[in-house]
C-alpha cells in the first residue's frame, strides 16, 4: 500500500468513526420541524424535493403555497396527478404586484385555513408552508396561531417552512434549519429567469 | 385608507420598481451552472426539486450520483418511470465506507463517463452532478476533465453540482451559488434520520 492510500484510510476510517457515532447517538423517531431561509436559491426547490421523496414512499403530502400562486410551476405540474399530494394555493400572486392589503389579507386567511386542515390530518405525513413567512412579516397571519396549528398537529408529520426573514418565534421550535446564502445569483449578470430551471 | 394601508402600498410599490428593474434589465438566455454547497441541509433536495421542476416541463434530465449509490433514494423512486429522465449511480456507496481508494476510483471513473455522455447531449436540458464535489476532493476526480467537459457542453444545457468544498475553480465559473448553511440540524439533537424525510 502506498502512503498515500494509507492516509486515505486512516482519513476515511476516522469519518466513518464520527458517523457511526452519530447516527447510534440518534434515537428519537419524530415528525420534524424544516426551515429553508435566507437570501439564497434553493428554498421552495428542495421543498418540493423532499415532497418528490415523500411522494416516492407513498407518503399523503399537503403544499401550501403562500405567494407563487400565478406563476408557472413546472414541479406541481410534474406531481399534481399524484393521488397523495394536496395542493393549496394562494390566489393572489406576488404580494408586490397587488398592493392591495385586504385582498391580500383575505387570500391569505383562506389558503390559511387548507394549511390548517392539513396540519390536523395524521393522514398527512409532510405539510409545506411555502412562502409563509412573508405572510408573518406582512402581518396577514397572526404568529401565535400558525405556532398553535403546529404545536397541536400530528406528532408523526414533518412541517416545511419555506421564506426569507423566518420569524424569530418559528426559528425557536425548528428542529433543523438551513440558510440558503446568495453567494452568487445568474439574475444579477443578466441571466434572464429559466424556463424548467428558476420557475 | 388607513396610515397602515398607506405605507404598505408604498412599500410594495417601492419593491415592485426594483423587481421590475431587475426583470427588465436580464436578457440573456442560456443553460446555467447552478452550485449548491455549503454544510446545511437542502443541497441534494434542492436539486432533485429542480429535477422534478425541470420534467414537469418535458424536458430531458441526467442526474448522476456520485455518493449516494446504496441508500434508499424516495426521490428517485418516485420519478424514476420518466421516460424522459436518466439516472446513473456509483456502485459503492459512501466512500468512508469502503475505505478502499483504488475500487472507489475505478466506481468513480465508470459513473463519470455516463456524466460525461450527458454533458455532450444537447437533448439534455438539465444534468445534476450530485455530490461530485467530494471526486474531486478525494481525487478520484481530475478538476481539468471536469472543467473542460462543462466548458464545452451544449449551450442551453444547465448543469447543477451539490456537495461541501466545491472546488474554487467549479466556483469561479458558476452562474448561481447558494451555500446551504446549518444553523441547526435535529441530527445533532439525537433525531433519526426520517424515511421520506431525510433520505
Amino acid at each position: 500500500m502506498t502512503d498515500r492510500d494509507t492516509r486515505h484510510r486512516r482519513a476515511m476510517q476516522k469519518l466513518k468513526f464520527h458517523v457511526d457515532e452519530r447516527v447510534a447517538s440518534a434515537s428519537e423517531q419524530r415528525g420534524q420541524l424544516l426551515i429553508f431561509t435566507g437570501n439564497g436559491k434553493g428554498k421552495t426547490t428542495a421543498a418540493w424535493g423532499t415532497v418528490t421523496r415523500a411522494l416516492g414512499y407513498g407518503y399523503r403530502v399537503g403544499v401550501v403555497q403562500f405567494i407563487k400562486g400565478t406563476w408557472e410551476c413546472g414541479e406541481r405540474e410534474r406531481l399534481i396527478d399524484d393521488a397523495n399530494l394536496d395542493v393549496a394555493i394562494m390566489g393572489t400572486g406576488f404580494t408586490w404586484e397587488t398592493q392591495n392589503r385586504d385582498a391580500d389579507t383575505r387570500a391569505c386567511q383562506t389558503v390559511w385555513c387548507e394549511a390548517r386542515r392539513l396540519l390536523a390530518d395524521p393522514n398527512v405525513y409532510l405539510v409545506v408552508l411555502d412562502e409563509i413567512t412573508y405572510m408573518l412579516k406582512f402581518g396577514y397571519l397572526d404568529i401565535d396561531e400558525v405556532l398553535e396549528a403546529l404545536a397541536s398537529r400530528p406528532a408523526e408529520q414533518t412541517v416545511i417552512v419555506t421564506g426569507r426573514n423566518a420569524h424569530r418565534r418559528l426559528l425557536d421550535i425548528a428542529d433543523t434549519i438551513s440558510e440558503m446564502q446568495e453567494v452568487r445569483h445568474a439574475f444579477n449578470d443578466g441571466l434572464q429567469a429559466r424556463r424548467g430551471i428558476d420557475y
